[in-house]
């Protein structure tokens, strides 16, 4: 069973790296600008790295869970190389918040897109998976034999 | 196998575009009530949205987390249930708090009382895993024969 | 199949129960200094013990993903003795965050480490399936040949 997840973990470790690389910057930001905790404000440039992280936190579960259902119920490849440019975007994201509040926008729209395709492979796939244990129904078959 | 995760999965996907449906709302705000990223602070009406995304988004790992776990390790249809209602009560809270700050409670109560029956189940279905897998002993069985 | 994941499972219901436990902190801190939603702050005892639950919740989903991974392609024995010491080292953390800033440094550092252990036996744990699948090669049986 393992190898037919092998890929989405492999995405998995890839983006727990990225979201300890994100957390790092959080705590050099805190040195060079000396906002110690519990404090989470400071100048702007702290703020923004402060606040790219807890969006990229935020999302990260999300992301993992609908990377995980889409690799289960659609399709292991196409979900890897989608959680692949996910974690490009959100690591532009970041670079791009870091920078100018402005610089977030372009890449978030290019997650949301990435995530809004992972979402239309579960949807895809549970529907699949439920016409097959439900009804009997195996659509794949179905639409190639139209 | 897939059969006996469908159920759970078709919650897992709402329970993202509900999430969704969470963030933007804030971005709405964020615009309605002017309140610029990195900025999270505003108006009150700004705020209790924002705070009501970040409850959510707080308890939503927790929630998928214990939802899996309650539902191979005890029943899918009536985890899936309990998915569903949480789900509901989550949408009650958002609405709640973004109305007025009491309007949160009487949702989160629910909420969690759902989360605790999750929870029930979850250690319930590992404890009677744990006694099959290494007692070799069929807590079920035992109950129906007694 | 469960059997190979009844233990992660179980240390997964201890961290849901842990995280339980932070957030009813949070709830006796808000009545304590009388901070109440949407607003996060106040004395710094009280945001201090809102700091601590957020930034274990924070990493809590990033732990229970790493512990299944590492759990279903490495070791279930090691990776739920790693999630263990995870969730004492979280209640540290906690704790000492509460009494003073100070306070949640060793902790952290603990659970750190912890944590890349984890990510270390993912890594491995992922590779050598990709070279069973992919290459058909053992790497367990090659390491033992030598
Ligand atoms: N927590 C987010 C939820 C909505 C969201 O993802 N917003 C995007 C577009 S405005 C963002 O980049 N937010 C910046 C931030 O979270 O600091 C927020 O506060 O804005
Ligand atoms: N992060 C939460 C943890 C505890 C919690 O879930 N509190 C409930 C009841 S006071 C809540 O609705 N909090 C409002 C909020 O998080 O803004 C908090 O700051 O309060
Ligand atoms: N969100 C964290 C990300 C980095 C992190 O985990 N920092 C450690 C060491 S400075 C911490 O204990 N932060 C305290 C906090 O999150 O309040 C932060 O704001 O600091």
């Amino acid at each position: 069973m393992l190898d037919q997840v092998v890929l989405i973990a492999g995405v998995t470790v890839m983006g727990v790296l990225e979201q300890a690389y994100f957390s790092l910057q959080v705590i050099y930001a805190r040195r060079k600008y000396s906002v110690s905790p519990p404090s989470t404000s400071g100048p702007p440039e702290f703020e923004r790295v402060f606040r790219a992280q807890a969006n990229c936190s935020e999302y990260f579960p999300i992301f993992i869970i609908i990377l995980w259902v889409s690799g289960l119920f659609f399709s292991q490849g196409l979900s890897a190389l989608c959680g692949l440019l996910y974690l490009y975007g959100r690591y532009q994201y970041f670079r791009g918040y870091a920078k100018m509040a402005h610089g977030r926008l372009a890449p978030l729209y290019f997650c949301a897109k990435v995530l809004w395709v992972l979402i239309g492979f579960s949807a895809l796939g549970i529907l699949g998976s439920m016409c097959r244990f439900y009804l009997d129904l195996d659509l794949k078959q179905l639409a190639s034999s139209i």
